[in-house]
């Protein structure tokens, strides 16, 4: 691994600011750049630099590939726009469920469902007809390292994983955070002005809601994990946690309903302590607020029977299921 | 339903044992009764009652089908040696293996894996070789309610369920408990001088470690749920719960093994407050348990990289998952 850290301590976010809108700017020349917004605080950050170094150069798209949370797309270009940043919504949901139809290997539906959509598909497709030579991504220290690991399989990290993406998929890639973790990004991002909804958002997976949904992921279960998330969200917005999900489990548990048995979903709540994802252990949540969630869950989504909470630590664990 | 219930409070425990030991007798005649002793409460009282009655005359089987916990045939088996009672294990593992293999629905591993195993095949055997023409079982009163309902297909409630089991099986049941529920069938164990490891233990499902197996049971499930079940059992001896149990999933979730990405299995922990089992909530319990639970069970058993804990009530939730 060739990057070298800037630790939260070592970093001046104003510095580094200067110093990547000047690399950006260099890199891309007097040529158009796009980069892919999916909301979180990497991609907004990197958004953010894109537009001082490069202002109308830069085209910035959501793509709503249909795995993304309630409200989503609306809320993260509405909170751009506000910034003045423009940013285009790409609706590709049928191209992502089409690939996604029929794969339960975790590490497929993120190859299949999500890189090879997301970049050959897509974003190929809008680099070619913006004009665009140069794609600007959000990937960070510790994605890098975790693929390094072999822990985790980014979607996000050709260039470390020996695969020339001007040779693949068409285009050059410039990855601005790739010396930083998370808790530097978030400086950086409040240093650029970003609302503190953005700065200090909660992480969320690449392959979005994809990753919630153990096995094959249709768009029937991304509606009602998606349901769930908004309650867990919801729930546990007050609670200071590093993250907090809602998983959709493919086992059928018995349940009842109306006196009669009934199979029925499982849904998984986790909310985790942690500062940079390496290792986690769930929170301490009330017992109230825990009866709460499964009885929301369970009234509010009829398919849903059972709910239980994750209360294993990272490692051997993961934060996320899938 | 034409049985009508003792409540507890209605409960004369010495005129109960009196009157159904009389029956009993008068049922059986001089002829010999067989019945099968799982080491529950139920089975117990019915193996005391019967032995009570028919002396030499009842055979109890204890039927190892390898889908029991950790020692339980030589504790059940020790316990009544104890008592003066003689009981038979009669190994049939293999049968219940076979006959489970690649049956996913839980409906049907009940039907295929135990009812059909049980009783027409292994019970059917040893009625032909005891000269047997009685079953005693310990169907009780919630059993025959459950099944009217349509909640729960119990495997002991041929009469109820309108299968003439001397047609079907070759033998007449008897089922002395059918108008009690369970307390008041504890209250008859003590009334018995059963010891209180029997007459306050927790109930355990019919199919056993079979119901704590989500989808496809195997030796190898089997024997993960069961070191699973020790630990839960061991950690919620003290908690005065109605019942407490370790539920092994299909699904497989990620996790992190020496720092290496790693699939790996993940077991549900239920704990219950009931009365009756006809509702429950789950047990508050300490966040200090929860994470010992969690701590053990992905320690000493290197399969397992995920734990959780169940939070939703029953309804709409059942106390078991299969």
């Amino acid at each position: 691994m060739s990057v070298k850290e800037i630790t939260l301590e070592a970093l001046d976010a104003q510095a580094f600011i200067d110093a990547q809108v000047k690399a950006i700017k260099e890199a891309v020349g007097g040529d158009v750049a796009i980069n892919a917004l999916s909301g979180g605080v990497d991609s907004s950050v990197v958004t953010m630099l894109g537009h001082k170094a490069l202002g109308e150069n830069l085209k910035t798209y959501f793509v709503e590939n249909g795995l993304m949370r309630e409200g989503e797309p609306e809320r993260v270009v509405g909170a751009f726009k506000d910034l003045g940043v423009p940013v285009e919504i790409v609706d590709e949901k049928d191209k992502f469920f089409a690939a996604l139809k029929g794969v339960t290997d975790p590490e497929e539906k993120r190859e299949k469902g999500i890189t090879q959509v997301f970049y050959k598909d897509v974003f190929a497709r809008l680099v070619k007809e913006s004009g665009a030579k140069t794609l600007l991504q959000g990937t960070i220290y510790t994605d890098i390292e975790e693929t390094a690991a072999g822990i985790k399989r980014q979607h996000n990290v050709f260039a470390q994983i020996g695969i020339d993406p001007e040779e693949a998929f068409g285009y050059k890639v410039v990855e601005p955070l790739v010396e930083l973790r998370k808790p530097a990004v978030r400086e950086v991002a409040r240093a650029l002005g970003l609302p503190k909804e953005i700065s200090d958002r909660p992480p969320f997976p690449g392959p979005a809601l994809c990753a919630r949904v153990i096995s094959e992921v249709t768009p029937e279960k991304i509606a009602l994990v998606r349901k769930a998330t908004v309650i867990v969200e919801e729930e546990l917005a007050d609670s200071g946690a590093f993250q907090c999900m809602a998983i959709l489990h493919d086992d059928m548990v018995t349940g009842l309903r109306d006196g009669k048995r009934d199979f029925g979903r499982q849904i998984e709540v986790r909310c985790w302590e942690s500062t940079d994802a390496v290792k986690g252990t769930p929170t301490e949540l009330p017992f109230a607020k825990l009866r709460k969630l499964a009885d929301r869950i369970t009234n509010e989504i009829p398919e849903v029977v059972s709910v239980t909470y994750h209360i294993a630590t990272k490692p051997p664990s993961c934060l996320e299921a899938v």
